[in-house]
Formats: C-alpha cells, structure tokens, sequence
C-alpha cells in the first residue's frame, strides 16, 4: 500500500529514465553532523539502541529531509545488523568504532552461523522501514541497504575495524574453502535481508563494499563480487516468487573499486556507486549505458566553505557531463565535522546547475 | 668511488634490460619483523636516534642482507626526514607513528619554510648513505629513497598520520595556492636531497607517494604527480650539471595509484611500483614498455604459510609473465608481525621460479 511518489527523481536516475535535474542524497545525511540527530542520540542512549527503535529510526532518517530538498531517504541503520543478529554481539565503545563480542575466527564458529531470519532477530528493522515508509508518505523514495557478504565477513572475522583485515586476509589465503563458507551464508543473509527490506517498503536497495578495494583484482571477484552478484540474483527471483513485490533499483558500491568498474557494472546491478579517485566521465566512458552512477564528491569538501563547495559539485555534475543516470551523492559518507549549511550549498547547486544537462532529451 | 657491483639484477631489470631471473627487496626489509633490527633499536633510544646515526643506520640497512639473498639494500631512514630538517619537529610516540610538533597551517608558516641544505641539516642521511655504500662493497646497489612533495605535504600540514588528512585536503580545496607553494619547495627540498644521496652512492631512487591515491584524479596530476615530474627533471638536471655524476633509475610508487598508471609512466620515472590491487598485467598491457615495474604481493600474505607464500609469490611471477622489467617486492611495507622465515619463502621463490619466465629473451 505504498503512497504514490511525489519525488521519483532518485527512481527513474537509477533506471537512466530522464528527469528535470540530478538527483542528490548523501551517504549518512542522518547522521552526527546534524544537531537534531545528536539530540535524538542522546535520548536514545546507545547507537544501537537508538537504531533498534523503529520510532527513533524514523525520527533521524526524516531529519536531514526536513532541512534540505534531499531526493531520497536511506535507513538509520548499521552495515553490522546482520552478523549481530547472528550472535556476534555488536558493540559501539565510545569514539572507537564497531566491535564483536564473538568474533568467528575458526572452523566451529563458520559452521555455527545459520541466516537470521530477517522478521524475527531482525525485525527492528523492517517495522522501521514500515515506519519511515508510512512517514514519508510519498515524499521521496526510501533507499533500503546492507553491506556486502564480503564487508561483513572483514568485520566478523577482525572484530572490528581494521587498517589491513589481516586475520581475514589470512585466512581468505590460507583457507579459501572456509572463507567461501562464510561468505555464502552471508551472500544468503544479505539476500533475505533486503527482500525483507523491501517487502516492508525500501524503494530502492544499496549494497555497501567499503572494504572490497583492498583485495587484490582476482580476489575482489572470488571473494566479494561474486556474492554481491548472488544477492542480486537473490533478490530478483526472491521477488518474481513473492506475490506483489515489484522489482526495485540495485546500487553496488565498492569503495577503491574504481579498477574494477566493468564487472561491478556487470554484477547484476542497476547503478553503481563511485568514489572521488575516479572520475566520473571516465567511468562513464567505461561502463556505457549499462548502469546509472552515484557519487562522487570528496566529503573532504563539504568542510571548507559554500563557493569551494559549489565549484567543486559543479565540477562533478560536468564530469558526468550531459544526459541522465547520474545519482549526486559523496565519495564516501558525510564526516561529523561537517557544517550542515554546507550540506544546503551543496543540495541546492546540484538542483540549480544540474538543469541544463538535463535538456533536449539529454 | 663505487667499487664494481656484484649483483646487478636490480639496476638491470629497473632498464629493462635482461637478468637471469627476477631481481627482489622488500619495502621496509630493515624493520621491526627481524629481531636484530629491534636489538639494534633498542640500543639506539629512539627511532630518530637510530636513524641519525650513519653507524646504527649501516648496520640496520645491511641486516636483512645477512639473512636473505636480496638484490638490493635500502637505506634506513624516514620519509619525513626532510620536514624534519624544516623545523617541523619530528616525533615517533610509541606506537603511535610520527607526529610533527610545528605542523605548517597557515600563509606564513608556509612561507616561512625553505630547503634545507642536504650537506648540513640532513648530513646524517649522506653519511649514512656513504657509510652503507662502503659496507656494501658492490655486493647489491643501494637504493635511496624519498617521501614524494606531496606526500610530505599530507604530513606537514596534518600534523600526523590521518584517516582522510582534512586539513590538508580542506587547503587543497580552499586555497590552492598555498597548497601549490608548498609542494613547491617540498619539490625542490626533494630534489636536492636525492642528488645528495646519488653523489653519496645510491645507486636508483625511490619516490614514495604514499597518499596520492586519496586524491580527484585531476587532482593528482596537479597536486601530485606535476611535482614528481619536477624532482624527477631536477634530478637529471642536476646529474648533468655535476660532473662524474652518473645517471640513476628512478621508482615512482603512488599507492593506490593504479588508475592513473599511465601517467605516472610517463613522469620521468624509469619504474613505477604497483600495489596488489592493480594487476601486473594489465598494467604492463596499459604501459607497455615504457618503463619496468616494481610489486606487488600483498604484504599479508606473508602473515600466512610458507606453502600460500610460495604460491601467490608464483601467481605475481606469472601475472607479470614472462620477458624482463619486473622487479619483485610487496605492494607495501613488509608488517612487523611477518615471521622472517617467511621472507625467506619469498626471496628463494622468487629467484628459482622467475628463471623460466627470463629464458629465450624473454
């Protein structure tokens, strides 16, 4: 029972279909930078008790809306819902970072781990992802997310963040039968996850590969594309047997995946995510028509000041240059620093400058 | 005075000229995985300590020489040796990496800064380079290195090592001409500094532009790469205008430069290093014959076993294929944690299985 869409910008830029400007959201607009969500995070107590309140959840996801003529909304939530909801105990210390509390670091602890059932350990999410749909109302579309098997796998196994995953990478070269073990029941995970996602009303879906440009090129396909291209796979037959679902845009972004562009193209996906190092003209020269692009500007400048920042979003909407299927977002997620007044510089040039790139069919 | 070297497989394959197999060293082969490198330093106080003295840098420099059949020496020292001789105040807190205690932030911090005059200020490092050149006897070319202008500059006006280096970033975007006067004298502060270690007797020099790949890549060329380019022409302007001055190779090494190799092939330099995620083939398909390359197995690799060592060292060996300008190493600095027989997994691969990838001419 979805309301009808009022702003599809975000919808037919995903599916190359024209619109009157480039469409623009940002990768963590609900987020530290904004002082309405610190409120709300302090109210709520911890992170994750703020991200397990479908009530709480809908408050900061429609927060950067209400400020700024932003395109879409995106989940309040974490990439690590899925391994906590497998009992790895997620934890967020203080200016740290996430951390588990059971890290799977050996065969037992691989075998162990069984695909949470999205509407029971993860229900916290989908009731948010109702709640924030019935919010919007139509307003704009509601990007719905997961990071990527290969993503999660660097976090359960390390623990944490880490500079170089060395105890994944050893094992991914050690013990390549138990790493592909791991990644297929996350694969499966993710799979059930976003259809839960979008059975509740996401819109559109993202999967996040923060960690995918530190493998090696033959290693990035073994062990992180071919499972976000199972989880692609996933979704469109999940939603061909599921009566009522309709298929929704896919974004695949891997961070530093620039390299490797074609075959992210090629994974299945309808749009692809790109950082700053790569330039947007000449990705498109690369992947043709085949997928929509979002990015790509450096978050770096949404920390200096309105002109710099209008000059350098200008320069991206020129790279991508004329036509459609341009998604304006970061590089990379907004940092905390960032003066939300800025964010409204930003917003508004991409409205105002995308126009004429938009004219006489593109 | 260079006494005639005995093995010279690595000036060879940095010419592309042929060798009997692939030449290897190892970025930070004298470093804190071998334990008489840590006696050493413990004896020295602090790292500055060790590395300001030629004796103690001598000896660190050739210790991984004892244990391994490398065909190169590396100088010890830091890539921040030059801001340090700025006035920049070097610091290493344990554990913690180096921190500058005058970081230079504004107009007149930068135009405060001048070259420091590699005979006075940085002596140390020419003695030391004479010192380890005369121990080595001709025995493997010694390579001397420095942090590339703009590397330096991610240092000098962060303050330290950085996730995102904002400051830095937020100068580049906001006023670029003082960003622009910095690597300006940084160029020429590199500059003069490896034409001191030539005429001391290194034998090839490195740049290492470490953080390069977190730019635009427009803002590569014009932050980065332009000011290699400039140490790089000085250099050969500087060999030229001293007489009995010979003419070295150089290695360029951006990582996460992969997708703008072919402009750093065609920096000047005569070798580009290559991190593990860019493969060597098609980098050698992207730059053809310009230059000879120099990489890339990914340092964890050395975390695992000798028998995963043996065979990644082989699929690099067989990635770059047979012919000759490959020089092998890791695509980034060897990790304290590598137990040393495995670098000795690496060294004797490298050696017995290239042979058949330099047969026939290559």
């Amino acid at each position: 029972m979805a309301a009808a869409l009022k702003n599809d910008r975000l919808l037919r830029a995903l599916r190359r279909e024209p619109t009157d400007c480039t469409p623009v959201w940002l990768m963590r607009q609900a987020g530290r930078y904004l002082p309405e969500y610190r409120q709300t995070r302090g109210r709520a107590g911890s992170f994750m008790q703020l991200a397990q309140s479908p009530a709480l959840a809908t408050e900061v996801t429609l927060q950067p809306l209400d400020r700024f003529d932003l395109d879409a909304a995106i989940l309040f939530s974490d990439i690590l819902t899925i391994p906590d909801a497998m009992g790895l105990g997620l934890r967020f210390a203080e200016g740290e970072g996430p951390r588990f509390e059971h890290p799977v670091r050996d065969e037992a602890a691989i075998r162990a781990l069984s695909v949470p059932d999205p509407t029971a350990e993860l229900r916290y999410v989908t009731d948010a992802v109702r709640e924030i749909a019935r919010a919007l109302d139509g307003r704009v579309p509601l990007i719905g997310f997961s990071g990527s098997p290969f993503t999660l796998a660097c976090y359960m196994v390390e623990g944490s963040g880490s500079d170089d995953y060395r105890t994944w990478k050893r094992m991914l070269y050690s013990r390549p039968d138990l790493a592909h073990r791991l990644l297929d029941v996350n694969a499966r995970a993710v799979t059930a996850y976003l259809l839960a996602q979008i059975e509740a009303g996401a819109q559109a879906v993202m999967v996040f590969d923060t960690w995918g440009g530190m493998l090696t090129p033959d290693n990035f396909q073994t062990f992180s594309l071919d499972y976000t291209r199972q989880v692609i796979a996933g979704l469109t037959a999940g939603i061909a047997t599921r009566p009522g679902l309709q298929s929704v845009p896919v974004i695949a972004f891997t961070k530093g995946g620039g390299g490797w562009l074609e075959s992210i193209a090629a994974c299945g996906a309808d749009a692809v995510g790109i950082d700053w190092t790569t330039s947007l003209h000449s990705a498109r020269s690369r992947v043709g028509d085949r997928v929509a692009l979002q990015g790509n500007l450096d978050p770096m400048v949404l920390l200096t000041d309105p002109a710099t920042i209008e000059r350098e979003t200008k320069r991206v909407l020129a790279d991508f240059g004329h036509g459609h299927g341009h998604v304006f977002n970061l590089g990379h997620g907004i940092v905390p620093a960032t003066p939300p007044e800025h964010v409204q510089a930003l917003v508004e040039t991409v409205h105002s400058a995308s126009v004429p790139y938009h004219r006489n069919g593109g």
